[in-house]
């Protein structure tokens, strides 16, 4: 929009995807902002670096490489150039075969739905991939396991139903060592074999070269493997085959996805601060939150397909930016909370306190211009239902500037497949250019491997209590001296009580302070 | 679990629901915990009066009785105890016959799915009810318009599909009045008699005695109208109608669910703070964020079906608690912000921040004992996939209580109709007790109409700039000044961006820095 007076001098736009920023309400000026110039100065250079190919994640001395998967011809290494595009032909070659019925099930029938089995990177991304797009045409209709709830898999189960040997099941984990994705592989193969279908001709794995899993499936004559690297974080794992296969599948336009993110790459290449919308957001972010994540991100999608994509950020931003020690070793307890839903459906739910309450937070509006398929009917005089979703999202966005709650808009002009590629590489370059600038190493995640060893030794703990339950019943004080000094009495209090809550599938019963095993 | 050493004194049982409450790992003592009984004295003695019909919405002028819902032996008005006793009535006996397929569709086909129109609380409620517990047997499948997004809408009428004559469809409102609603069911409306379909012969009112939509619904006779009260809020109002006809009609064990909330009421009337688990969550949050919000609550349920109860807390939660001013009129910003998934999956997605980022929040995690109608497979030795989502959550909490993060966990005996019942009543008395401690009325929401009215003065300018387009086309100063200097430039220009983009329905064009209308 040219030839309008410039009365927003803090209203930023890209105009190769049409997307464009407006920070006018969060509280600070031009000039401040502008202020910043220089300190983005090493952030682009460390940002040019790494998509040269330096080990931009020191802690796992690992180069980041997911810009690479949506412009390969900018890969430093020429061979990983080629394997990024010998891997997207095989996704892509693959979900064709199988969307034409040239790959088909056990019985000859084609597929009609696809099981994704992951957790945290390698089912976020598909899940807002699944419900942000339509469907294409005769495309596989997606189904998830994304935890170790057996009961949460039944239930999935059901709703597959009758289709199950006409299910493509995609197994996905970077290490193929994580536990909720095995046991989910395990659990899915059980109900297989329950109905006499053979696993392994339904069955894709997508994993790194090497891990278990990859073994797994080569042993066992999978449909198909499909390549994971150590240089994708499974955050920013969309547009490797984590991703793109799913979205193939479902007869999404994979090349539209890429070229949209790689337009937003190729436009958060500007080196200049006013220029950039990846740097804009990453400087918001610094100015709203004292670089400390003094506040909270509100997420406000006004577009119900767009709900899942607060939760993307949250996994994306919190994984990336909180962190107990800068790039020098310093405690700094970084970190950037992100919440939210969809609006206006969250104004019913929690406005109230972001108008009136605690002011611990700021908010992203995203606001999309072209309404989608959507009915034509007025509702009331001249508007139509998308013209309130539009009105509600000014009106929030000026009652919460009214008591002086910092927010930001995006503005999308429509959502494509190729705006959803633009805006995951907005935020993802966005995530990058903060972590630079508050000095920490955005790229690994070192904290998350505590629990898991935690949850060993509990589940290590949980198989000596069945070991020592044989005989007479025995009393809390018995069970501790069976289990000698190192066991931990809370933990054992709480598992036994878990086992015997689970009676009839753990044998262990507990009658009259004594616990028993049948 | 008795005849066992009292190794926590800071956990905590209700025999009757057999929940129970660790505050072990909250960062304090006993006695801290203990110090704060003479505080509660008052705030018992104020949710008693609350119960016995006090005024206890003060700036609505409104009792507050959603506990009598389930209780309404304990309603201090006889003819109001009778009302709801007749509502109840009324609503069991609606789904039943609509179950029996005794009130059946236009074309006496019965009715085969449901779907229901409402935002806020008349959605959050019945949409954590449909996930939470499963379906009975022939029950009507749920379908919801939560929004209004008329994109959303259009994807919910596709999955209903063929079946939209044999859809039931529930108009919830209290106030009659609320836009988003009022649009989802004009929509519904619209597409009911694009098939030549008689919506009144298929829709159901649920709302207050007068309101708006009353008056539609008795003068096109719908199949039933159902009562909503002043003095039940929206957030609240699960027990009401508004939750128990979707329950009904979903096959879910309504008497179980009221019985679980009566119990947890009984049981949360015990005036000693030790002696009740409300008061002691309400306790454990005024501890953990010095009674001002100052960090955030992070909700991890280990099961698949509570995912939405994060969601409903942060409902419950914020909307009661994040008010501008006390009772006293005061200053206060009071608020305590919600959010979070479920475990293990979050653990994936930003537990690396929880635990070793920013310190902002403490974790309350939702255990489980019995595993549901999980399956018996071993899945690693002794192990099954239930046993590593309970082994995630203890060695989430002992990876987080390592780095002196706080949190806390409330054990359910199992996840049926009476526990949930439960568990929401038990937060609801916990928000009362929270609120009425720091001195705010948690009843209302002052903040929320502020939003509304700005969105009313969007549309209104929205329709002045469409009167406007006549004739030749107009530059951005020739439209400010056919629209007069009471217009707010900026709002302008954003509606005039949203008219452009959907000109093949606004008729509105934008070329050459001028706009026009076909």
């Amino acid at each position: 929009m040219s030839h309008l007076p410039d009365f927003a001098s803090l209203r930023f736009r890209d105009p190769g995807t049409d997307f464009s920023l407006d920070l006018s309400r969060m509280g600070f000026t031009r000039a401040r902002l502008d202020g910043l110039e220089a300190d983005f100065a090493p952030v682009f250079a460390s940002m040019r670096e790494l998509e040269a190919g330096a080990l931009a994640n020191p802690s796992e001395q690992r180069r980041v490489g997911h810009y690479w998967l949506r412009a390969p011809k900018l890969t430093p290494d020429p061979e990983l150039r080629k394997e990024i595009k010998v891997a997207l032909d095989e996704v892509l070659d693959f979900a064709t075969q199988v969307r034409q019925g040239r790959i088909v099930s056990e019985s000859g029938a084609p597929f009609r739905r696809m099981l994704l089995i992951g957790i945290g990177g390698s089912a976020l991304g598909p899940q807002l991939l699944a419900s942000a797009l339509p469907a294409g045409k005769g495309a596989l209709h997606a189904h998830f396991f994304d935890n170790t709830d057996p009961e949460g898999m039944t239930d999935v189960l059901n709703r597959i139903g009758t289709d199950l040997p006409q299910t493509l099941i995609l197994v996905i984990s970077k290490s193929g060592g994580t536990k909720e994705t095995r046991n989910g592989m395990l659990e899915a193969r059980d109900a297989l074999e329950a109905r006499g279908l053979d696993f392994a001709k339904q069955a894709v794995a997508v994993t790194g070269v090497g891990s278990a899993l990859f073994d797994l499936a080569q042993q066992e004559h999978w449909l198909a493997t499909l390549p994971m690297w150590d240089w994708v974080g499974g955050r920013t794992s969309l547009f490797s085959a984590v991703g793109m296969l799913p979205a193939a599948l479902q007869g999404h336009e994979v090349a539209a996805l890429q070229a949209g993110a790689a337009a937003m790459d190729r436009h958060t290449r500007e080196e200049r601060l006013s220029g950039n919308l990846a740097a804009l957001l990453a400087a918001a972010w610094n100015l709203a939150t004292d670089g400390a994540g003094h506040k909270d991100m509100v997420v406000l999608p006004y577009r119900d397909r767009l709900e899942l994509f607060s939760r993307y950020l949250q996994q994306l931003v919190m994984e990336s930016l909180g962190k107990e020690r800068d790039l020098d070793g310093n405690l700094v307890y970084q970190g950037l909370t992100v919440y939210g839903n969809k609006g206006s459906t969250d104004q019913h739910a929690y406005v109230q306190q972001l108008r009136e309450g605690v002011p611990n937070f700021f908010v992203t509006f995203l606001r999309v211009l072209e309404d989608g398929h959507a009915s034509d009917l007025l509702v009331e005089g001249v508007h139509g239902s998308a013209d309130f979703l539009h009105g509600f999202l000014l009106g929030t966005r000026a009652a919460l500037s009214e008591k002086g709650r910092p927010n930001l808009t995006l503005t999308l002009p429509r959502l494509e497949a190729f705006e959803l590629g633009a805006l995951i590489a907005l935020f993802e370059r966005a995530v990058g250019f903060y972590a630079t600038l508050v000095h920490i190493n955005a790229y690994d995640q070192p904290g998350v491997e505590a629990g898991k060893l935690a949850a060993d030794e509990v589940l290590c703990l949980r198989e000596q209590i069945l070991g020592t339950l044989y005989g007479t019943p025995v009393d809390f004080s018995g069970m501790m001296s069976r289990l000698g000094k190192t066991a931990d009495p809370e933990t054992t209090l709480l598992l036994l009580e878990h086992l015997a809550a689970n009676g009839s599938r753990t044998g262990v019963e507990f009658r009259d302070g004594c616990w028993a095993k049948r």
